[in-house]
């Protein structure tokens, strides 16, 4: 894996990352396909609407299909019939918000499946190792995704065990091949709560170790967003230029801008396609929600600028009949145009930063999205 | 609407029939689209997979969209954005199977919503001026369908009354013009339970009235096959020639086939979307259960000679881990896959017919379909 740093725009930066299975153009948001699939979306459909890049969770996928069928398949590409890169989260996050019990000890994390109540254990050497029978383009590290509030002694223990958790995942990166015929990357995750000085201390630690690319975690984890935005920018800061920097969880189209404005270039998000799935959709005008009786009879398209197939075909009276009457295809087509929508702002945001445009574009955008049809 | 007998091989047939909206080739399978959509699959999937006609339910969308929203978008073409031919039912069906109270009298049906207990009155006239509003290319008239047993006075005097309740459709129908601007079609529909004399009586009274086609009810309601099948052959011996034939919910591939043998030209029913979704596929060599074990490291297609978007890039151990990770998808590739295969079944039949191969080549399939990997 390579990232070239192709423009900056202040903070806000345009860039490549080069994968075997093709390159990612940054700022991007990757669709969440948690076991293998993006819900209510075809592989085909995430190819037509231009993904590059989408997000596995070794968590679900650890505990199904399972690390024997995932080898056996030879990978998730094989196995979902996707040629573009993947990138697969450590299940920490999983371990932590999923699993009824859990202990974490210096040696990993013994946790509850949230399937069937079978116990089972990660070491961060066990999650390098299911990531390789993954076949993840881009794996994650082993940490502590810390809640919020979060006491500041309980931040420092914890980072310390995340900064050893990834010393560990890297020597066994380093000391283990990829199973498939391409290679895989692996990124650190900056952890230390709202607490700055933790946040530097783990960034310093991880950058000296040298991962190929660094991710914020413990954000959008309840916190008020405006200390969201200052941790992300006061971590982009102490992170290399030549590496990509990934703000795990988030978000909302407007907390993606002001991230990319403080020097994030990917981001995830089950939003898109959970609220998608709720009736709520996103537009250039704002949120729509579809269970609402207003768009009984709204002949108008869902976004009249939006390419996506809901919008060259169908009306809002349509997708709102398809939402009460609880059919499919309204999951289908609300997570369709969603992942758009989500897509579009990114691509579009990386055409304002080449154009130095980005602040003032994105100020226009979101003046617009919060004070246009706002109705969800 | 206008129908041609292209060919006949013993009582089988080959037919086309003509549309505003397009030729449809007999034999012929319906996807069902109750509510304005084929559960879980999109439209222009539909149009991929050849589907040249589609149903939608009458008591359903008077009760959601409703009358007065499907004239308001101009019918049920233009809201789901499909070209091709629609056919409704009446409605008389769900009436009498989910609604949990019905009176019927000479003037009608009164009946309680399934969705919120409102009471609602469809008369015949009625029935065809919803049909009018949705704008059904071919509608159907109001009939009783009697359930399986059925004492042979009630079979007799429900006969009677839908008979009267045909011919008074009939009447509203001529006596009305079209909303829209295609020409819609009218079909009567054969009554008599399993009682030879009454479904003669049906077939006659209908047949001196003169509809654009037949429909078959009553059949598929929990008789043996065999009663089945020779209720479709008698009644289909006492119908003419130039019209076509639709035997109406039914049924499995075999059923489809030896119906085809029997003389009739359109099937709908919900099988293959229905047990789609619950993990059933069906193929050339007969049934499969995704939720079978096992499928669980199958590498191989589905069903390897199917040219349809899940046997041409998916696993059987990739549909299997869907299902059991209940995912959406899984519910996606299993509609289209099964109705790729009944739209196969009638086209090939149809093939088959022309060259007067048809009973030879349907005993070889339901002896391979039968005698295969009957999992399910």
């Amino acid at each position: 894996m390579k990232f070239d740093l192709i423009h900056s725009d202040a903070s806000a930066r345009a860039g490549i990352i080069h994968t075997d299975h093709g390159d990612i153009e940054t700022p991007i948001f990757m669709p969440v396909g948690t076991q293998g699939s993006v819900k209510a979306v075809e592989q085909r459909e995430l190819e037509e609407l231009g993904t590059q890049i989408i997000l596995g969770n070794t968590y679900h996928l650890y505990l199904r299909p399972g690390v024997d069928l995932l080898k056996s398949v030879k990978g998730l590409h094989r196995f979902m019939s996707w040629t573009k890169p993947i990138l697969t989260d450590s299940g920490g996050y999983q371990v932590f918000s999923l699993s009824d019990l859990r202990k974490i000890s210096d040696k990993g994390v013994t946790f509850k499946s949230h399937l069937d109540g079978s116990m089972h254990f990660f070491s961060p050497e066990d999650v390098i190792n299911v990531q390789r029978a993954i076949g993840s383009d881009i794996m994650m590290v082993l940490d502590e995704c810390t809640p919020f509030p979060c006491e500041r002694d309980y931040a420092q223990v914890s980072n310390k065990l995340t900064v050893q958790w990834a010393q560990r995942c890297q020597k066994e990166f380093h000391s283990t091949d990829q199973l498939y015929e391409h290679t895989q990357a692996l990124f650190g995750i900056v952890q230390g709560s709202v607490y700055k000085d933790i946040r530097k201390e783990s960034a310093a630690a991880l950058t000296s170790l040298g991962f190929d690319g660094y991710a914020i975690g413990g954000l959008a984890v309840g916190e008020p967003v405006e200390v969201m935005y200052e941790m992300a920018e006061f971590c982009t800061a102490l992170l290399p230029a030549n590496k990509p920097r990934y703000l795990m969880g988030v978000g909302t189209p407007g907390n993606l801008l002001e991230s990319v404005e403080r020097g994030v270039d990917m981001f995830d998000c089950v939003l898109p396609t959970r609220n998608g799935r709720n009736g709520m959709v996103f537009t250039r005008n704002g949120k729509m929600n579809f269970r609402n009786v207003q768009y009984r009879a709204d002949e108008s398209a869902v976004d009249e600028e939006c390419g996506c197939y809901l919008c060259r075909n169908f009306s809002r009276a349509y997708l709102r009949h398809l939402f009460v009457a609880k059919e499919i295809l309204a999951l289908q087509l609300a997570s369709l145009h969603n992942l758009t929508f989500y897509l579009w702002l990114m691509k579009e945001a990386r055409r304002k930063i080449l154009s130095n445009e980005f602040s003032f574009w994105k100020k226009e955008l979101m003046m617009r999205y919060h004070n246009s049809i706002v109705t969800a």
